[in-house]
């Protein structure tokens, strides 16, 4: 069956009425393996018979008057023919109009979580990420949600959301997907010069060095912090954050802790990377 | 067939999942005419092969610390045999485990409407109401919700977060139900002694008086809610506020607003009521 692509709420709802199982990813486009392999979990998880939503959709509520929102890639064509290829069944493009008819002024307020690590950098990121996610819930009412974990922050306050909001909405935290050498797929990498491309991977490399060093027994999670964020510094990079939290609420883990995860944002040039890694 | 009566949400989903059409009605218990009146109006809407759901919550998170939670009336036994002679098809009755299985810090968080009138007196209170609101309706997943005008601005706050957070709900909102002196009714109306409910209908008849006013031509609103609450003052009450205001916002009318809405609430005793009069 040829892949649908919809532009308004009215027609998604009609097209998706009577799907059994809906499987749904959520993106801003500019569509890359990580976001491809996204859709195939989304597929296996509601079977052939389902179907596979996949969204586009720049959210403007979620940029700071700083940040690119106005550059951000937008590539609908090559979107499209990836998710064809990829099987997907209904892309959901709604214009700015469709999304904000009017000015949004309801918000869902998520807790603490918003306000640190990329929260800080980043005010007013989380809510708006929370709240258009929402809407997009709601548009579609999928069975199945899928994130990549490379955004894990945003991962957190999400699942954390739906649970809290009792959506009824199983959540998939997919694994972050790599380049040969270790890079974390993102639309941002696009941004990269050669030069920063080939430095890129030194990122994950920093996140993988403290993961073995707590795996060899080490606790000083400030030390290895304050290490890790000097290397990259010496190598040229503007780190904001290279920090060890605990999963959950990405709060600084107590002693009990074990469910930990490693979190990383710098600055390369103009771009800004950010990484993650869990330790189970 | 009988009425189920639901404690929890996964026995509430397995019941309602294969209900074509759902009308449901929220309410905080000690249920009178007005509410079997909502039921009556759920049940018009989703026909008789439709499902009828009242939940019955007592809701924390709406009420402020100084506020009647603890006493607030509890009278499930006879909040159910209404239910069940008014052919409900499911009463929902979570306790507060199930509700809140874990500290809330996700909210809906409204917009200046929040604030004013009834939210300037109960500071939380319209974020609370949302954010259950919004938490039931994730359980129940109505066709339709219904809800009674006698609390105006909290259908204001959960019509607008309907719209605004895309939630394929209908809303209805309906007229308030009064007894024959005119007092709308209200839980609260059981905290009333005899004398101050021979009095109470004196904050219908206030309204009454300014609609009247109005549709004769007088558009000096500030003037006519000074004299309104000197009357009732006069009368013993301790008046919040009465006051003229645009219907969909409630926020004060500019000359060009047409749809409007007198609000009052006022203290008789220990006992406050609140009231509310279209002009349409």
């Amino acid at each position: 069956m040829a892949m649908d692509v919809i532009h308004t709420v009215a027609e998604l709802r009609a097209r998706l009425k009577s799907e059994a199982a809906i499987g749904f990813v959520p993106t801003m486009g500019n569509l890359h393996a990580g976001h491809i392999d996204l859709t195939r979990i989304a597929r296996d998880r509601v079977a052939t018979h389902g179907c596979v939503v996949v969204s586009i959709f720049v959210n403007r509520l979620q940029f700071g008057p700083q940040e690119d929102f106005a550059s951000y890639p937008r590539t609908f064509a090559d979107d499209a023919d990836k998710c064809r290829a990829a099987g997907v069944d209904v892309i959901f493009a709604p214009t700015e109009a469709e999304m904000y008819p009017e000015s949004q002024n309801y918000f869902i307020e998520p807790p603490e979580i918003q306000h640190i690590l990329d929260g800080a950098a980043r005010p007013g990121h989380f809510r708006g990420v929370a709240t258009v996610v929402l809407k997009l819930f709601n548009m579609v009412q999928p069975t199945v949600a899928v994130f990549g974990k490379k955004d894990y922050q945003q991962c957190r306050v999400l699942d954390n959301m739906v649970r809290q909001l009792n959506l009824p909405i199983t959540m998939v935290l997919a694994d972050t997907v790599r380049a040969e050498d270790g890079l974390a797929l993102s639309s941002r990498n696009s941004y990269l010069h050669a030069a920063e491309r080939a430095e890129a991977p030194q990122l994950f490399a920093a996140l993988s060095k403290i993961k073995k060093e707590i795996f060899s027994g080490r606790r000083d999670f400030s030390a290895m912090e304050t290490v890790a964020v000097a290397a990259l510094t010496a190598r040229g990079w503007l780190p904001d954050y290279i920090t060890v939290r605990r999963s959950e609420d990405l709060l600084v883990p107590v002693a009990s802790d074990c469910a930990l995860v490693i979190l990383a944002a710098a600055r390369l040039g103009k771009t800004r990377l950010i990484d993650n890694l869990e330790l189970t």
